[in-house]
């Protein structure tokens, strides 16, 4: 009997290492690509004291673009399906809108018509659609609708379609003293109704597209702060890179993106001295989600383009391409 | 010899919570009075998960004006100083500058003659020696004066003359799961660049006025960040609350000020559900410090107004108003 218990234990001992090793590989959504161990390598770098790339935790900052790269923007992004779904109700309020372009083209429900929409179009319907009303409606109002609304082709929650893989990696980075912010062209203030419960990601750390808000005293005297027309921020492009300094003030040592519109974040990120990490999501897995960009063209040009310019840059500078098709295992944290 | 051990051991025993009481004083340098005790019990409530007023740590946000709260600002704000300071510099680039109002003035050196100058000289003062330098150049140059630079007063370094009581509260507030924030009407990448050292508080959690910055490269194509002319936020009055909106999107349990300028912090801060607290630090110490404010008129108007206006405001809606005479035990870190 002895000698038995001790062949179990000694087996047991031999296996510990082995088995702790896999309860703690920090992305195993991540198939053992490039991609992965480029994640790995550059988190063990720089918190390794010892290492020439090491870096003090203050400068440990890790920036995201949201739509595409932490979750799916196809066929439209998140906030653009919100804001057109409020227009039935505002049309109720003010039924003069229901002859006014775009909002009669919107209450149409003409799928065709609606993808037509120009850039101009949406932002008047952003305007009329997430204005005039205070900060505290709005995140009644968003809150409401990210608990209901849901993606046609998987008839689920839009929160729901963040990717699995990248929430690993969030959560990596964070285990190892990184910072983790979103820099997104959506709305600050509609991602941070749910960045915390998605991303783990507060509200403060998210930098986006910021509106004019006007603090002033309600009838009763209430303090409020009220949604204006008028951009403070535009948050893509060149606003990346400058949103982050206004929001960070540092520069990201890693940064995720997945278009054209993350192109000047990531040359930011990059230039920065010492260890930097750059990468691009790049959407090649029609079966499992969608394929565009280098990828395949896709006939709405309103996702930010992941260009052929772009994947050259990134092959070029040394930035990382992951491959949602070969380096991601699954897709969805509902995907078993 | 045994029992006089046993003696010595129960005493020790009987003294060690006392010493311990002691060691553990949050905030030795404020007088037993009612603000030190409106501190220390809003904490205990909002901490303590039995209490009516416990506030989960995702609320506790806490936020400080800066100058004439946590740092003097008599005879002129350190920044004012500061680019004032820059003039001859940029004279010497500019020659042109020399003959041109207000550079002239400020050249002159006629100190009663720059107390004179106007809000709007003072902005093209501002625009002058802050813009068309890069981010990195501009922190280069902004650490370098603040490790040299001293106040006439008591030839120490502008950043020796935070408040001692101040630190101790941002300290308390911390360890008791606050995250602290300064929320001033100075330049945000100003105070960024000392507020990690002199309040331990890192960059991204200062909200102050915010000038334009511009992507863009540089002549060997390496990604820059420009400071150019125009404001994004004037983080005073009401931009306060705005600011506090656009960088920490929370309101504030717990907030500081000294000055009208603080006024709509306080009151975004109060209608708030749950506890908030709202404090106003009053300058009424001409010996050790400065008297102004209701404590005492004082010539210069630039200085945010403390006025009796909004004392009374204080006294009507249960703010609590700090007496830097009464409360504070001492004024700054270097006194014993």
């Amino acid at each position: 009997m002895k000698s038995i218990r001790l062949i179990a234990f000694t087996m047991l001992a031999l296996l510990l290492p082995v088995l702790c090793a896999q309860a703690a590989d920090p992305l195993p959504s991540w198939n053992d690509r490039p991609a992965r161990k480029a994640i790995i390598e550059f988190v063990q770098a720089t918190t390794d004291k010892a290492s020439p790339k090491f870096a003090p935790p203050e400068d440990r900052i890790a920036t995201f673009d949201q739509d595409g790269t932490l979750l799916v923007e196809h066929p439209m992004y998140m906030q653009v399906v919100y804001c057109l779904e409020q227009v039935p109700a505002l049309a109720a309020k003010k039924p003069e809108l229901k002859n006014m372009e775009p909002f009669k083209t919107v209450l149409s429900g003409n799928r065709e018509a609606i993808a037509k929409l120009t850039t101009k179009d949406l932002e008047q319907i952003f305007a009329a659609t997430i204005t005039g009303i205070t900060v505290d409606e709005f995140n009644a109002e968003a809150k409401k609708w990210i608990e209901t609304a849901r993606h046609p082709r998987w008839n689920r929650l839009y929160t729901e379609l963040a990717y699995q893989p990248m929430l690993e990696v969030l959560q990596y980075l964070r285990a190892n003293g990184f910072k983790t912010y979103i820099v997104t062209g959506s709305g600050q203030d509609f991602v941070r109704v749910y960045s915390e419960r998605v991303y783990g990601i507060p509200p403060e750390q998210i930098v986006g597209s910021i509106g004019v808000t006007r603090f002033g005293y309600d009838k009763n005297g209430r303090p409020t702060l009220t949604m204006e027309p008028g951009i403070l921020l535009g948050d893509v492009d060149a606003g990346k890179p400058e949103g982050i300094h206004m929001m960070i003030g540092r520069r990201p040592t890693i940064a995720f993106g997945n278009s054209a519109g993350d192109q000047q974040m990531l040359e930011y990120t990059r230039a920065g001295e010492g260890a930097r990490l750059a990468l691009l999501v790049m959407h090649d897995d029609a079966e499992r989600e969608y394929a565009y960009g280098p990828a395949q063209a896709l006939p709405d040009t309103r996702i930010g383009a992941f260009t052929q310019a772009l994947y050259d840059e990134a092959k070029e500078n040394g930035w990382t391409v992951i491959s949602m098709k070969n380096d991601w295992k699954r897709i969805f944290p509902f995907e078993k």
